[in-house]
C-alpha cells in the first residue's frame, strides 16, 4: 500500500521536487490551509518531508508519480521545484504524460525565460497550461512568505493566484504576487530582479571598500554607519544583512568576518543573462554588468597577483573629504537609483519586444518583501508608476531626478576620490557616467559617426535637416545625401 | 551563349556576391595574378565588375552557379561575401550541391562565430572544407589589403593560403594573415577585433568630449592635438581619421562637421556579441561593454530628453588642471591597454572553450595592417606575446605595466575631472575601475560572499585554511565545514 492510498482526499495543488526550496514551498503551502500533494523522484525526501514537517498541514505523499497525479483534483495544479535545465523538462515532460486538458504546470525555478516560452508553446498545443514563475526569498522566502512572480495564461492563473497569494510575502497588507504577464514574463521580470540585486550588493560592497580605505574605519564601525542608513531611504533588506554581516567576527581569529573571507565572489548566472538580454534588446545596463564583471575580475586570482606584481607601487588613498561617509550614501543612493532605471528600461524593452503587457508599478509592489531587493525604495518606484505609467525613465520621475540632483556633488566627490585613491568603484562610477550621458546636451558620439562614415562609409544624421547622409572623404569630401531628406 | 562559355581557362578562386565588399575582394584578387571566377545571384552585378573593372586582372564571369562551379580549378575553392546569416546559408547550401569532396567554401561575412563551427560541422559530413574568416578593412581594405582572420582546417588553408596572402594587407613586409585555427576561430577573432574597435573609438571620443568641454577646445584645435598624438604611441588609423573628422568643415553651414552630425552612433551588433560571449566565458570586458553601451544611450532621443528635462542644472566644468591635455593623452593609453587587455583574454578563454590552438602573438601581427585597429602600438603587443607567450593578462608584462604606471596618476585626474565636470567618461572610468580592481590586494567581493551566504547559504572560502564554509547566520553564528579543508 502507498501512502496515498491511505487518502482519498485530493490536493488543491502538488509540490515535485523536495530538496530546501521545494520543501520549504510545500510546507508553506500546507500551513496556509492548502492541501499539498508532494512527490519526489527519491522517496527519500518525501518520507523525510512527512516524517519532520507533517503536523505542520495537510500533506499527501506520493512515491509514484501516477499517485502524485491521482491526488491531484482537477484542474491539477503542480509545481516543478526541481534544478533549472534538463531536470525541468523531465519532470515535466512526465507530469504531461498524466496531465489532461486544463491542467496546469508551474515551473518556479530559475528558469531562462526563454526555455519558458518554449516549453509553454510546446504544451499549450497538448491543451496543457504551462505557468513560468520567479519565487525570489531563497529558502527561507520559499517556507515564510517569498515575492512570486508568476507568467503563464490568465486562465491558468485564475486557479494559480489564490493558492499563490496564500503564500506569498505581504507588503502593506499585499501579497507580494501578480500575474505579470503571458509566458516567459514571470520569469524575465525574476531575471531581471537578479541583475538589480547584483547591482545593488556590488554598490554596497563599493561603498564599504570606500569606508575601509580611504576613511579607514574599520568593520565593526562601517556596520554602525550602515545600520544608520538602514534608517532612512537606504532601508532595505541588504543594508541590514550588511550591517550584520560586518558587525560578525570570526570565532577561530578573533578577526573581522568579512577579513577571512575569501574576496572571490561566486555567481550563478542569472546576472550574466541580464546583461546578455540587455544586449540584444539594446538596453544600455552599464550599472549592472560591472557588478557582474567585477565578480568576475574577483575570481581571477592568478590574473590578479600576476597584474599586481607588475604594476608597482600602488597610490596612497587621498586624504577623505569632510563628511565623506555621507557623501558615500549619496553615491550608492543615487546609483541605486540609477540600476533599478536600467532594470526598468530592461522590463519595458522586454514587454514589448515579447509582448507582455506588464505593469511596472506592479513589479515594484511585489517586490517590496519577500525578495532579496525588498526595500523601502520601492514605495517610491510604485508611486513613481502611479504618477505615469508611460514614465520613460526612473530618472525623468520628480521624485527621484530631485533626489539624484540633490546627491549629485557628493556622488562626482566619491568617484573622484576613488579614482585619485585606487580605490575601485565600478559600479558608483558606470552610475554616473549613465547619468552624465543621459542629461548631456551633445555626446561624443557624432564623432564615432563620423569617424563610422569614415572608414566604411555607414553614414549619420544631420541636427538641421532630415535624411541619411554620406561625406565623400576619400574625394573631394562633399556631402551626398544617401536617402531621405524631404525637407527643412 | 553566357560569357564563360567564352573561357576555357580555370580559376584557382572564385566569389559569390558581388556588392562592393565581394567585387572590391575579387578585384583585389585578380590585380595580383590569381584568375577569379565570380558569380553573382543578379547578373548585372558580374556584368557591371567586368565591364567596369575586367581589365585589372583575369576574371571568369558566370550567370548561371553551374558554370561559376565548372570554371573552378579543383580543390574547388570560392569565397562567399553575402549578406551574413540566411544569405549566406542559402549560398552555402547552393554551393554544397555541385561541389564535391575536397572543395573548399569560404565565407568571408561577418558571421557568428557559432554559425561557422556548425556551418563547418555540416559541411565536413560531406567531405567538403569550410573556412569561416574575418576579413577587416571595409571596402577599401577589401580592394587594396584587408586583414584576414581564417578559420577552417589546416588542409583547407593549404590551397588557400597563398591566395590569401597575394592579397593581403602588409606589415613589416609580412602579408596580415595566418591560419588562426579551426572552425570558429577565424571569425571569433573578426568578433574581438570589432569589440576592440568599439572600445578604441569609444575612449577617442571620450577625449575628444573632455578637450572639448572641459578645455575648451574647438574641433580644429582638437584635431591639431591628436594629430601629435599621432606622432607618438597612440598612433593609429583611428587616431588619424578623428583628426581628419575634427579638422573638416560642414560646406552647407560653416561649422565644423562634428557639430552637425547627430550624436546617436549606430552599430552593427558585433560588439554586443563580444560583451554577451565575454559574459558566457566569465571574462570581465566592462571597457568593451561601456562602449557599447554608450552608442546605445546615444540613440535614445526620447529617454535623453526627458532625464534631462528632470535633472535640472548641471554643474560647470572645472577648471581644467594644467597640461590638461597630456593627462587626456595617457588615459587614452592607459584605457587603451585594458580595451586590449581584456579583448586578449576573452581569444584565451575562447581558444579554451572552443579548442582553437591561438597565437595571441599572431593575432596582434595580423592587426597590424589593413584593419581598423591597425596601431603602433600592436607590435608593442606582438613583443609583449613573443617575451611570454603565456602572459596572463597584457597588463602583466612589463613594458605595459611600466607604460600605464607611469601614465596611472594623469588617468586618475582625468576620471576625476569627468566626474567633478559632469563630462561621461564610461570608458575611462571602466578602465581604471578593473585596473584598481586587479591591483587591489583585498576586494570587497569578500562582503558579496558574506552577504551571500547570509541570505542564500551560498557559502565561502576562508583566506586562511581549504574548505568550503557556511555560517549559521539565523542560529548561533557558528561556522560550519561544508566540503573539503583537509587541513593546514
Amino acid at each position: 500500500m502507498t501512502i496515498s492510498d491511505a487518502t482519498p482526499q485530493q490536493a488543491s495543488i502538488g509540490v515535485v521536487g523536495l530538496a530546501v526550496m521545494g520543501s520549504n514551498l510545500a510546507r508553506n503551502l500546507a500551513r496556509h490551509g492548502n492541501t499539498v500533494a508532494v512527490f519526489n523522484r527519491s522517496p527519500e525526501k518525501t518520507r523525510s518531508l512527512i516524517e519532520q514537517h507533517g503536523g505542520e498541514g495537510t500533506f499527501l505523499p506520493s512515491e509514484r508519480i501516477e499517485d502524485f497525479v491521482a491526488s491531484l483534483e482537477r484542474p491539477r495544479t503542480a509545481i516543478v521545484m526541481v534544478q533549472a535545465g534538463a531536470g525541468t523538462d523531465a519532470v515535466i515532460e512526465q507530469l504531461a504524460e498524466h496531465f489532461e486538458e486544463g491542467d496546469i504546470i508551474v515551473d518556479g525555478g530559475n528558469a531562462d525565460f526563454r526555455d519558458t516560452i518554449r516549453r509553454e508553446r510546446d504544451l499549450a498545443r497538448k491543451g496543457l497550461n504551462f505557468v513560468g514563475t520567479g519565487i525570489s526569498g531563497g529558502e527561507e522566502g520559499a517556507l515564510n512568505g517569498p515575492s512570486i512572480m508568476p507568467g503563464g495564461s490568465a486562465q491558468a492563473y485564475e486557479k494559480l493566484g489564490p493558492i499563490l497569494e496564500s503564500i506569498a510575502a505581504q507588503a502593506e497588507g499585499e501579497p507580494c504576487v501578480v500575474h505579470l504577464g503571458t509566458d516567459g514574463a514571470g520569469h524575465f521580470v525574476k531575471m531581471v530582479h537578479n541583475g538589480i540585486e547584483y547591482a545593488d550588493m556590488q554598490l554596497i560592497a563599493e561603498a564599504y571598500d570606500l569606508l575601509r580605505k580611504v576613511s579607514g574605519l574599520e568593520p565593526p564601525a562601517i556596520a554602525d554607519v550602515v545600520e544608520q542608513w538602514n534608517e532612512g531611504d537606504l532601508e532595505s533588506f541588504l543594508i541590514e544583512i550588511t550591517a550584520e554581516v560586518l558587525r560578525h567576527t570570526d570565532a577561530e581569529t578573533g578577526k573581522p568576518f568579512v577579513d577571512v573571507v575569501l574576496d572571490a565572489a561566486g555567481q550563478k548566472g542569472t546576472g550574466t543573462w541580464t546583461v546578455q538580454n540587455a544586449l540584444s534588446l539594446g538596453i544600455p545596463v552599464g550599472g549592472i554588468a560591472e557588478a557582474v564583471f567585477a565578480r568576475a575580475v574577483s575570481s581571477l586570482p592568478g590574473q590578479r597577483a600576476a597584474v599586481t606584481a607588475a604594476a608597482g607601487e600602488r597610490p596612497s588613498p587621498v586624504a577623505a573629504p569632510d563628511g565623506f561617509a555621507d557623501d558615500v550614501r549619496a553615491a550608492l543612493y543615487a546609483s541605486k537609483v540609477v540600476a533599478y532605471a536600467q532594470g526598468f528600461d530592461l522590463l519595458v524593452a522586454g514587454a514589448k519586444e515579447f509582448d507582455w503587457d506588464l505593469d511596472l508599478g506592479a513589479v515594484a509592489k511585489i517586490w517590496r518583501a519577500g525578495c532579496i531587493i525588498r526595500a523601502r525604495f520601492l514605495d517610491r518606484i510604485v508611486e513613481a508608476y502611479a504618477r505615469d505609467p508611460q514614465l520613460p525613465s526612473l530618472l525623468a520621475d520628480p521624485y527621484f531626478a530631485d533626489a539624484v540632483a540633490k546627491g549629485a556633488a557628493a556622488w562626482r566627490r566619491v568617484v573622484s576620490t576613488a579614482a585619485l585613491s585606487a580605490v575601485p568603484a565600478p559600479g558608483f562610477s558606470a552610475a554616473l557616467a549613465y547619468y552624465d550621458s543621459l542629461t548631456s546636451e551633445r555626446l561624443p558620439a557624432a564623432l564615432i559617426q563620423g569617424q563610422r562614415d569614415f572608414f566604411g562609409a555607414h553614414t549619420y544624421k544631420r541636427v538641421d535637416k532630415d535624411g541619411i547622409f554620406h561625406t565623400l572623404w576619400s574625394a573631394d569630401r562633399s556631402e551626398e545625401l544617401r536617402e531621405g531628406g524631404s525637407g527643412h
